[in-house]
């Protein structure tokens, strides 16, 4: 049986025909065969195979390497050639464009990448998200993504374990933490009025969501989209190292019930975006108690310190909580994305929140325990099985390399902090980051970002969270930093 | 300098030291060194590509093996030692790890796989998301994706080109067609009344949004989500075939309107879930039109079919639409998930609709053009690189290829509808679906979904996407239900 894909001819028995057919005139295929030509794509898939290891791990990786190869848009534009014409191209082009590709992306598993909440190489982690793609499983039935269901429940149950919700709860991993901080609000809306699902809040009284004003943006975003509206999100001030204050979070309460408005709902926050900070999470569970407000906290980010014995007092109080988001893929570095949403409910009230029982995929008389089928706990359809990124690190490295990873992180971080202080008129050189941030960039030396906050000029935001990073790389930053800007 | 991860020594001018550390005790990391091992990890990572190509790409694909390896969810936690623990595990023990979550995975890649709206191995896709997780790239600003940006701009403005939108338009990839779906109808609500993401719809009139019986269930989530409600999407009927019938459109716009109601968005589906039936787009239009409402076709399955001369009339009259959802990920074959939302609007809408401004991330003193920052675009934050699954593919095959593909696609689903009219009997088969599933499942022989649809009992969904699909295929298929059956 004669078979070919993508352009080059083969047969089952024979060797490859070299010769490309890219331009076969529409209609000339032949049903009575298959298309597919498995041999061509394994070794395409090898080539790129060995491409992605000593590019984007090998090279990426190596301290001794740029963390960027700037270029502007313009000329980024040039170097791609982005155009999609009528025709395909060869293989070692396709090749190539897969070294360009990684070339002029950023390397954010790099010991030098400070830039964002995420950061270093985690080949368990990164392992798992090959496999995930390679088997193109979605999700949403026990029927066809049998192994990664059961892998999500193991994970979820773990992940509630740890918290501390001692009568168990469920879960969902989703496409990042804004949507679990999403889920959350529906959820905490749904449970003060399941009516809205279906009639809408047209006729409602108006709803109000409390947070901290150095909340992530995704609660307003949610509160937007959700149709509740970001004026309906009430920031509550917070102290001088970024805290939530309670008694400010009273008052707000206070003030949305005289307005005759509904609070429904605290998001407090366990790791803020821009310093870190840890809402005092038992002193707001007495006042959610008090106010019956759904308690949720967005713990994407400092989530990780509940693996820690040392750290786990930050989030003291959060199994009394309703419900969590915390993202593994930040500081437990497993491959983006991989965000878990966790609510200490036990009566299903992710599902009955978000199901629409679709016959075609969620079908009452199939052969096994539909109760496996999890697709309609999802506001989504199609999702990815996220969770096993997370499932195959924890196997390989066991809760206790977790706990060291997230305490050497907050080591580093503290030895940070001590280095600046050491360091005479850091604070200054901060008033000049855009312009020192320019500068690091076009040299591919380090990427860090930069933010104002309040009344204070722009500063930059170190995170810390690799292991590959040494106390080396901290010196580095700040020499480096001194030396971009010491001219300005 | 001496480096260890995940449990394994060494040192950078040293070989392997084979001894793993994995339980050294809390607090004896050394922050004077960096913990990576990049040797360690490349091995383990080149030893997992090995298996990923012999067992989820070549056994994967091929057509003698078994599609699905049956086991009850009680069975198969047993075989998959789900339990995470202390201590972690050997490389060895976490290799054949890999090699059980896909063996114990649905092959959906298998020619036999006709279960779900996706189907077939596409390497040039599959190769792109292995480079997108490999390099850990978040798409929210340029300065972090310059590559990702660039080529999902291209991408997008080669979608509108094909949809025929000649003035330009915008767009978003998506972690799903239901997420594109809810994109539309929260822009179509924001133009309706820009003052809801502020105020939310406390004192709003009752919006209404209408769609065909036969739509994705996703319509009703997001307006479930959106604090619209369910019951204010109203259903319009279909014809025999499962198209939305214009009339009935517009007598269900009058029963809104004489209610009090504001109706503010049609959703026609292209590709229906169940029977593939295309809405009259064209007509749809005019009344659309005439009402002023926000027009948005999910084209998540068929959108495909805008890519072939030959079938393109069934999409006649997108070019007049505001807004489209269009999975790649479906019909076109490339990788999960790949999913665009294109909007015909050039006034920055989507920007304006969903624009947080966060500060640590979209600085307005950047050294670029910041209008390369997309994050705003999206509800989400972490966004992955999706619409690079799509370039890398179009590249390799050009534009002629992928329509060869839907030609290919849809001549074979011609051919199974001929070949089911000429065997007597088959209906009769179809009311014991649930039957011959959990047989075809158990077996492992082929997947093919089941599902009532009014009416009528169970019957059969076959889903042709993939160029690995043979005649000869599809005549197992029916064969097969029939053998399956034929005792029943």
């Amino acid at each position: 049986m004669e078979r070919h894909i993508n352009g080059v001819k083969s047969s089952e028995s024979q060797a490859l025909v070299a010769e490309p057919e890219k331009c076969s005139p529409a209609g000339s295929f032949d049903v009575n065969s298959s298309t597919a030509d498995e041999q061509v794509a394994e070794s395409f898939i090898r080539q790129a195979m060995e491409i992605i290891v000593d590019e984007a791990v090998k090279k990426a990786t190596n301290v001794q390497e740029k963390v960027c190869e700037w270029h502007s848009p313009e000329q980024l534009k040039k170097l791609l050639d982005l155009e999609l014409r009528d025709g395909g191209e060869a293989e070692s082009e396709i090749l190539q464009r897969c070294r360009d590709a990684i070339r002029y992306s950023v390397k954010t598993s790099h010991p030098r990448f400070f830039n964002q909440l995420y950061a270093g190489m985690e080949p368990y982690s990164m392992v798992a998200s090959f496999i995930a793609e390679a088997v193109k499983t979605n999700l949403y039935t026990y029927e066809v993504a049998p192994v990664f269901t059961l892998m999500e429940d193991a994970v979820l149950r773990k992940m509630i374990k740890v918290i501390g919700w001692e009568e168990g709860g469920d879960g969902i991993f989703n496409p990042g933490g804004s949507l679990s901080n999403m889920y959350a609000v529906n959820l905490a809306r749904y449970r003060y009025c399941p009516d809205f699902k279906e009639v809408g809040m047209f006729s409602a009284p108006r709803l109000v969501i409390l947070t901290s004003q150095e909340c992530h943006y995704s609660i307003s975003k949610g509160a937007a989209l959700m149709g509740i509206g970001t004026k309906n999100v009430y920031t509550v001030p917070t102290d001088e190292r970024g805290r939530m204050i309670p008694s400010a979070l009273e008052e707000k309460i206070m003030l949305a019930k005289s307005e005759g408005a509904v609070p429904f709902m605290v998001n407090a926050t366990a790791g803020t975006t821009v310093l870190g900070a840890f809402d005092p999470i038992d002193e707001i569970a007495d006042i959610c108690e008090k106010h019956n407000l759904w308690l949720h906290v967005d713990a994407c980010w400092g989530g990780a310190a509940i693996m820690s014995k040392k750290h786990k007092h930050l989030l003291k109080g959060i199994h009394r909580v309703d419900s969590v988001a915390w993202n593994p893929h930040k500081m437990l570095m497993a491959s983006l994305q991989c965000s878990a949403f966790l609510v200490r409910d036990k009566t299903s009230l992710l599902q009955h929140c978000h199901s629409a029982r679709a016959s075609y995929l969620f079908q009452q008389d199939k052969f096994y325990d539909v109760s496996y089928d999890t697709g309609d706990k999802s506001v989504q359809c199609s999702r990815k099985p996220d969770a096993f990124k997370f499932w195959l690190m924890w196997k390989a490295l066991g809760s206790r390399e977790l706990e060291q990873r997230v305490d050497r992180a907050l080591a580093m971080a503290r030895y940070l902090a001590e280095e600046i202080k050491k360091r005479e008129g850091f604070r200054l050189v901060l008033e000049v980051a855009p312009v020192v941030k320019q500068r690091m960039m076009k040299k591919g030396s380090m990427m860090v970002g930069y933010q104002p906050l309040g009344e204070k000029a722009n500063f930059f935001r170190m995170v810390v969270i690799s292991p590959q990073v040494s106390r080396q790389d901290l010196d580095f930053v700040l020499n480096e930093i001194h030396n971009l800007g010491k001219d300005l």
